[in-house]
Parts: structure tokens; sequence; C-alpha cells
């Protein structure tokens, strides 16, 4: 595996402050006619400025420029993303789905602004990255491309979710746990890679491949999620620790032990790579991106 | 105001049909994929399929048609509408917004399936409709305009329902309570007339036009929907009757009273007849259906 080099954390934290600045500019341009007469604006802001690792933007930028694009192509793209990332966040943690008072470090949404507003915060931010999406500066065919991704990504990440909060408190079944991981995660990081490939106007088989690493990077993210929430503390997560078992969840750990879970976690970075080797020195990022994933604590 | 004619009964049950026709064929082809391990399926199918007055896809289909397009063309915009319409239902009843237990005289989707469910299938809801429109059959350049105009209508549709929820138990607020109806109601029937007339490649002024028609009409709607509220009874709404005045919502005969706001709800419905002038006698249908939404009793 590639260890990240002496410039990784630098380069991350450029393109994290990149996308941060895209995502604050987008807020500046929208703020007045977002919503008057309630705190729909300052619910959805809240979520989108608490920050967080920005992997997924960080993601579609680097898979468009591993794919021969420039990452400014892909910034609207990766707005959107960021946005639907938000979106799930907020209802995860509603009182009806996870219950979760904490998200990284900060009251989670609904504590703050209320259920319903949360509700709609999310709402707001689903139907929105579909707008940065259609407003793109990109070929116009370009944009049903991009849109269809973004919203099958999106489908199968709320159908994990579904399937993870109907399997609580059932017997732990390897099948439904691979579902749910390769839905309710992998998916849109699957999705990421692929809007960057199409981003930077790459041909079906780079585009598959891209997918491909984002599909196995994301079930070796899950699986470290996993494996995390076992083995760390609630500062550490800046979320709940523990909360897995205490909500009787479908996961890794449960259905196939602690090693296992992490030998997989790894088998799984591999065949990551593995789906770069066309890409060639071009990819290190990604490559690296993989090794950060992996090695995370938090 | 143009009653209808002896055939509106007829051509209304033809068009609402087609609709249900597009909306079943779409399911059909789409339930294989859509979720395992869940029921998010079977709960996004119980809320689409509950039916209703399809008034928006129909106002779609007319517009395109009133436009100079064929209905068929507006087709999957009808079908994204109806999406997105059945979505804001499935999320206004949730306990944490409205708390209504019956809808079109059936228990409301999260009676059946658990809140947690109920919002997955509004977010799915919401998120297909933007697929549908991105695999519509139409010019690719179209589909970006589209994917806005549905994006902004839906926007300002949340807007509004913030606005509804954060506003209960408040004074009245003539202003605030206009604001509510312009955007939780009028701007997505707006969208509908929007979208039904770039789907006929209408050029900017005649989509100005049925845009304010589908904004006026969307107003009268409403106004007629709060005067029905305090009028009729819950049998004959096939939803709670009483309920605004038990929320403390902010509502048009709480702000203007009874008769000032039947003659709002009218003086609506002919600004939108107005703005229907251009179009000629192509706009009949258009004109009947602005004089049954004012005459509904449900």
């Amino acid at each position: 595996m590639r260890r990240p080099g002496p410039d990784f954390d630098a380069w991350l934290a450029r393109t994290r402050a990149e996308v941060d600045t895209a995502l604050d500019e987008h807020f500046r341009g929208l703020a007045p006619q977002l919503a008057s007469h309630s705190r729909l604006a300052a619910a959805v802001q809240y979520s989108v400025q608490v920050g967080g690792k920005r992997l997924r933007p960080v993601l579609v930028l680097e898979s468009c420029r591993a794919s021969g694009g420039r990452a400014t192509d892909a910034l609207p793209a990766a707005v959107a993303i960021e946005l639907v990332h938000t979106f799930s966040l907020i209802h995860d943690d509603l009182p009806a789905m996870d219950n979760d008072d904490l998200r990284r470090g900060r009251p989670t949404n609904h504590k703050v602004f209320g259920e319903g507003l949360a509700i709609l915060a999310g709402d707001w931010l689903v139907t929105h990255a579909f707008a940065v999406l259609a407003a793109a500066p990109v070929a116009p065919e370009l944009v049903p491309r991009l849109v269809r991704v973004l919203a099958e990504g999106t489908e199968r990440m709320i159908a994990g979710q579904a399937a993870d909060i109907e399997n609580e408190r059932r017997p732990s079944d390897a099948a439904v746990v691979q579902y749910i991981h390769l839905h309710k995660t992998a998916a849109l990081l699957e999705t990421c890679c692929r809007l960057g490939a199409l981003c930077a106007r790459a041909s079906e088989e780079p585009t598959a491949a891209m997918a491909r690493y984002g599909r196995h990077l994301g079930l070796a993210f899950q699986i470290m999620d996993d494996l995390l929430d076992v083995t760390s503390s609630t500062e550490q997560l800046g979320k709940r620790a523990r909360k897995d078992a205490a909500a009787a969840k479908q996961t890794y750990p449960a259905a196939f032990g602690l090693e296992s879970s992490a030998v997989q976690a790894r088998r799984e970075v591999e065949a990551a790579l593995a789906a770069l080797e066309p890409f060639g020195s071009r990819a290190d990022r990604l490559r690296e991106l993989a090794w950060y994933v992996i090695q995370r604590r938090s």
C-alpha cells in the first residue's frame, strides 16, 4: 500500500479548503433567497458549516484530476455531493432513525433546530444538490448523466439506510450487512468517483474503473467505521461510541468478528488500489487517500 | 369564468388515468432494483398509489398541450412532479410537522410504516423525481432547465413548509400567510405549468404567462384549502378537518376572515384566467381546471 508522501497532509488541507471556499461562496450568493420567515437557512448552513472530513468532495475533485480533467471542472459536482452527504447525516441522526445527539463533536441538527426543521433542512439540501448540478458550467449534454448518477447513488444510499434501520435488533446476517454497507456508504463514494470521471469526460472503461475504486474504498471506509465504533471513545470520534451495539445494528464486527473485519477492510483497500492501476502515477493521491481511510482514527 | 363543458369530467378522468398508467409503468419497471432487505419499496408505492386528485401532473400535461406541445412529451415531468408532491405529503404528515393520521381517507405513511421509513420514502421520492427528469427522452439541452425549474420549485415549497411550522401558534400575520401560501403551494403549481411550457419548447413569454397562471391558481387552491378546512367535515375531506385552527396555523381565514378570503380566492382565479389570454381556445381545459379548483369540495 502507498503511504502518503510528506506533502499529503498539506495537499489534503488545501483541497478541503477549496471545497470549503466553494461551499461558502455558494451559500453567500444564495443567502438572500434561501428562506424568510423561518430558520431553514440557519439549519441548512449549520450542518454544512460544521465541516467534517470533506472526504466525498475531495474524492470527486481528485478522481476528476486523475481521469485527466481539471479539478475545477468538478467543483459543482463536489459541492452537490457534500450537500447530499450533509442531508444524509441530518436525517440519519433523527430520533426516528439513529437518534444521535452528537455529530462531529457538536449537537446534531434536530437538537438545535427541532425535528421538523431538521427534516426540512435535509429535504432542501438533497433538492438543492440537483439545482447545483443543473447550473454547472459544463456541456449541457453532460448534465443529464451527472443528474442520473447522483440520483442513483443517492437512491441506493437511502435504500441502504432503510435496510439499516429495518434490520436493527435482528440476528446478525452477513448478506444483510453487506447489502447495507454496499448501499448506505459505498454507493455514495462510488458516485463521487463516477462524477469525477464524468466531469473529466473520461470514456466508459476508466469511468467504470474509477467507480470500482470508489465502491471498494467505501466498503473499506464503512468496515473501519464499524471497527472504530467498537474500539474508540466518544471523544476520539466526535460522535457517540459503542452506539452500533447499543442499537443492535448489523455490522461487520457483529457478523464476522473484529479480526476478520479488519482483514476484509484491508482486502477492500487492495481491491480499490487494483482498480487504480490503469491510471498510473496520476492516481497517487487516490492511493494515499485509500491509506488515509484505512488508518484513520475518527 | 368558464364553467366546464359536458365532457370535462370525462377528460379529467382520462388524463388522470394517463398519469396513473405512467406511474404504474414506471414503478413496474423499477420494482426489482428499488430496495431489498426493507419495506422502502412498499412505503414508496403505498403513498404513490393512494392516488388523489393528480392535479399537478394533469397541469403539467395540459400546460404543455396548451403551449403547443404534445402532452406525451411532458409525461416524464408529470411523473416527476407527482413524486415530489407525494414526498411533500409524506413529510408534511409526520409527527414533527403536521402530525396527521389520515390522508386521502387512509392512514398516513408513518402510521403504516413508522416514522423512519416514512422519512426515507419521502427522501427517495424527491431524489427519484430528478432521476426521472434526467432520463426523459427529450433534447439533452432541455434537461438542465427542467431540473433547475423542478429543484427551485421544490426548494420554495420546502421553505414554505418551514415558514408554516415555524409560525404556528403566533399571531396571525398577513405577510407571513401570503409568504407561506406562495411558497408552500403556489410555487409547485407554478412549477407544473413552467415544466409543461418548457416541454412544449415554448419561448420565454408564453412560459412566463403559463407560470403566472399556475402561481395564481395555486394561491386560489390554497385559500380554498384553508376555507374547506373550516367549513367541511373530515368525511368530506378525507383528512382531518378543523386541523388548522387546532394547530393555530397561519391561514387566510384567520388573517382576513372567511368572506374576504373567498373574495381573494376568486380574485386569484381571475388573475390566473387573465394569464391565459394569449393562449386563446387552446387553454380552455386550463380555464375549466381553474373553475374546478375554486368549486371543489375536498
